[in-house]
């Protein structure tokens, strides 16, 4: 896990989050791991107007994901996010979730394949820029 | 509770509908009145094809709701819809649930006031053709 | 697509379930697939009291799901569940997302293993008289 | 808008809080408020463990909520909450949310009606710890 690959995305496990079984609804956490990975992008400086204007859309094409310990009310988490493969108009992610806490317990882990695309909603190279700032996240 | 005025729609408690109290999260209850007035309006044959034909879109304005008795996993709910008013460029629609086992006892009920925009958001009056539809509801 | 080893649920695609795409949410279809698996086993007679009876729990131990094509507002959809392999203390579910007019063209499809714990979150073995409902399902 | 007696809680909106509007969906308000709420309470040291210990919960019993301005992917947004009204066995929160950006425009504001129940879900008088912590909030 070094740190210059990474990027850290915290957050609080809230209500809304959970279910009857007291613990982390299961789809949560990707919408977790969706805002990870889109604060990331904003602060690298491609956030919903730079997309705009370069006319393209990022579509989740697979999710694989394990979990393996539940998070619970008011948790205190930690999404991590790397790249792990950059390719001509996709990207994979790899992503996994622990308690700020417990930083060497992962609760869960997962690969997020994401296609680059138009307004018509076919494949579109992944902008040039994109790849330079994102190719240091490189596992 | 005259059956004529009144639309019925009908939907079970899922687990993502839940919270750590084992009880249905008190936002989800919106979620389901609006899916409740949608299938209405779809019925009746104001789709959302029909919305964008004319340009216009429903917002919400205003909810006043109030919490009575909650509902669990698995429950299997009714909500009950009415026309409260129709105005120039607005409607109210006061909205309840209820067990579908026990249909005296209210879970909660609500009014929501719903406003017609244009593509800008400004006001926008209801289609004479809408009105004609939806005053026959009228409490 | 043999209809005798599979489980059908339909659903409508409301405007909670859609984001600013204009498309279906991502997460929202392991939502869709969970309303899915727990409606089936309530119909089998597996239903959440029967679960607290057992003293068991259901949880989601893997997903792998592919996006296909995107589903839109007031899409009305099949969720088609189908039994993959029974184990001693696991269970993995297909699923699959078509739109209801086109049964051919496939949106999404999901392998889920689903583990079967017991109070204290171990491992428990799947109740008998499930495997044998089950295992008619499996493909 | 004295800030003494206000709490602030900042939020990014993301694409899991937005609808085909592209704007906020209606209901995610309510999750901004309640997420407002228990971070609130935890900072002032009465988190879940705290309500556990005292065998006693909160429940919305009543939300009055007037949408003024929508809010749209990305907007950072602060909630301002504030006591109305501290009562035996309720309290009445005053919240509202802005842009960070421009704190004078109000984009929606509601009461929310709160509740202190037991584990029979009957109404239980509010702890005095909370109640001299909460009073300095009073409007």
């Amino acid at each position: 896990m070094k740190a210059k690959n990474t990027f850290t995305y915290p957050l609080r496990v809230h209500i809304e989050d959970t279910d009857c079984t007291r613990l982390v609804y299961h789809s949560r956490y990707l919408n977790f791991m969706e805002r990870a990975r889109s604060e990331w992008l904003i602060q690298l400086g491609f956030n919903s107007d730079w997309q705009k204007d370069q006319g393209l859309f990022f579509v989740v094409k697979n999710i694989n994901i394990a979990y393996l310990k539940p998070a619970a009310l008011h948790d205190e988490l930690q999404i991590i996010s790397e790249i792990k493969e950059l390719r001509a108009a996709s990207l994979v992610f790899r992503q996994y979730l622990r308690l700020s806490e417990l930083p060497d317990k992962l609760l869960c882990e997962a690969e997020v394949k994401i296609a680059c695309v138009n307004e018509d909603m076919r494949p579109c190279p992944l902008p040039e820029i994109l790849k330079q700032s994102l190719k240091h996240f490189i596992l």
